[in-house]
């Protein structure tokens, strides 16, 4: 069944140790739509600029993207320049110009409406909560946020937070938001807000779900019930930029295929957002999540699984 | 069958945000032997100064501990008192007296010859290598070492690793041993040192084993075989002292118990490590670690089973 994710569709420039990338597609939209396209059919709202042609347009098409609820502004689309040189695991921000995105209002095409499920990747959270609002019929709500939101927008993002019932945030964020640094009680905290699961991401480790009100047949947080999905060890990381989207690209898009929500269903959604990370920071960009299969995808699962797996 | 471990008897004064504790029985030795006992027969290589009494020596012989190769000597035992104030994962060291320790000259009990399995715990690689010398009948040896010696000793530690079948090691140490960041590099290079096995504790989030030479019926190091094992999630970690020793105890008890070295076994005994890891944080010092039944040590095996597995 169709997501609608609404999000960043911009333009990169990257170092890491392996290299560099200039002016590559990127944003978090991007990177989840292309993780997504592999299990689901994705519908994208964005915005870009006049520097958004037809090449990368194709990008999205050839995955079968809906990109009909893309806005094109006059103007620049969203820039962002970073750096891993120093650490793989965490970007230094070099440049940030929301340039489009400044003034984005985002529009809903009708075609979109019958959606079931819907992403709210990470934007402002005035602007996640107005697309959530317009889409009340949709089955599963999941959303993403970052420290910006988290440290100076908190009264916004906890109004959208009560409508998320799947969060997917990293362990830095979760210690944030809940004000703890403690993995369980900041979890805890975490779903008192309104998702009923939370999605902690561990980056090199894997990420650990935890549960709050029932969701997928699972209920209530006690300590039996946390699941946890691996990372792959990677001889080389060669770009980090968008493994947390393409995370969320894969376990929603899962999710989304499935006819029916079971605990089963969510753990394995786990895993394929592990798989769709791994993929994306082989290469620069979005390089390698553009040029997969779904054989590939599935032998890494099983992969992930004998990483894993006792028997 | 049998394990010989030789490493520190001690006593620890630790402070934590959970309270603080004075004087306890500690040591690498320690916590291997306890962790150890519930699966197979321990006998301990050791020195002790008069400040160890029948109280101490109880906990060991409770446990059905051979303590025959702890040597009493003049003076006090060896002190190590630490702060995890600032980090839960990382110990501020306070003060360390090595005391009896200094001058210690590990000589092996006639009784502990037939042991089929032997480790090295946490001392200097010069007297790991002494025994590990002293008992060339061995089957499998287990090792383990820390920043000071990688440091400051390499040499006398590239001797030792040389003759360790299984290294047990955390992120840290791994990557200053072998100098480099990358996991999966740094591993391949700790491998070209000796050991056949290489596990990689990551703390809260478990550990991985990667694999060189073949043992256990594993062999080399390709992308799909690393094995990784979780932590589990705790709402209150206690004091962190010792759980790395328990995770070998555990580890290698498990290992020792089993009548064949198969790559199951090998598996169970990462799940049994991080199990025994689990239980000791959760109270000061040995305490929770000597109070444990088999029953428990399975019932979490089980949950480990749960928070990992996908069926």
């Amino acid at each position: 069944m169709a997501i609608t994710v609404v999000g960043s569709v911009a333009f990169d420039s990257v170092e890491t140790p392996a290299g560099s990338i200039d002016r590559c597609l990127a944003g978090a939209a991007t990177y989840f739509s292309l993780a997504a396209s592999y299990f689901t059919s994705v519908r994208v709202i964005a915005v870009v600029g006049e520097d958004f042609t037809a090449k990368e347009e194709a990008v999205f098409t050839e995955h079968g993207i809906d990109i009909r609820g893309i806005e094109r502004a006059p103007g620049k689309s969203f820039f962002w320049r970073g750096s891993y040189l120093d650490n793989l695991n965490e970007a230094k921000t070099l440049q940030t110009d929301l340039n489009v995105f400044a003034t984005f209002e985002p529009r809903i095409p009708e075609v979109y409406a019958d959606s079931q499920f819907l992403f709210l990747a990470n934007i402002d959270p005035v602007l996640q909560k107005r697309v959530r609002d317009s889409m009340p019929g949709v089955k599963l709500v999941g959303g993403d946020t970052m420290n910006y939101w988290i440290n100076d927008h908190r009264d916004n993002l906890l109004k959208t937070l009560s409508g998320v019932d799947l969060l997917l945030i990293n362990d830095t964020e979760a210690k944030l938001l809940a004000g703890t640094k403690n993995p369980i009680k900041a979890a805890q905290e975490v779903l008192r807000m309104g998702p009923k699961a939370l999605v902690v991401k561990h980056g090199e480790y894997g990420a650990t779900a935890f549960f709050g009100d029932e969701i997928f047949g699972i209920k209530n947080g006690q300590p039996t019930h946390p699941f946890r999905a691996p990372a792959l060890p990677l001889t080389e990381v060669v770009d980090p930029t968008g493994a947390g989207d393409s995370f969320a690209g894969g376990f929603f898009g899962y999710i989304a295929s499935q006819p029916e929500l079971t605990p089963a269903v969510f753990k394995r959604a786990m895993f394929y957002g592990g798989v769709m990370g791994s993929f994306t920071v082989e290469r620069f960009g979005t390089e390698r999540l553009r040029q997969l299969t779904r054989e590939e995808i599935d032998q890494r699962f099983e992969v992930f699984r004998q990483l894993t797996h006792l028997d």
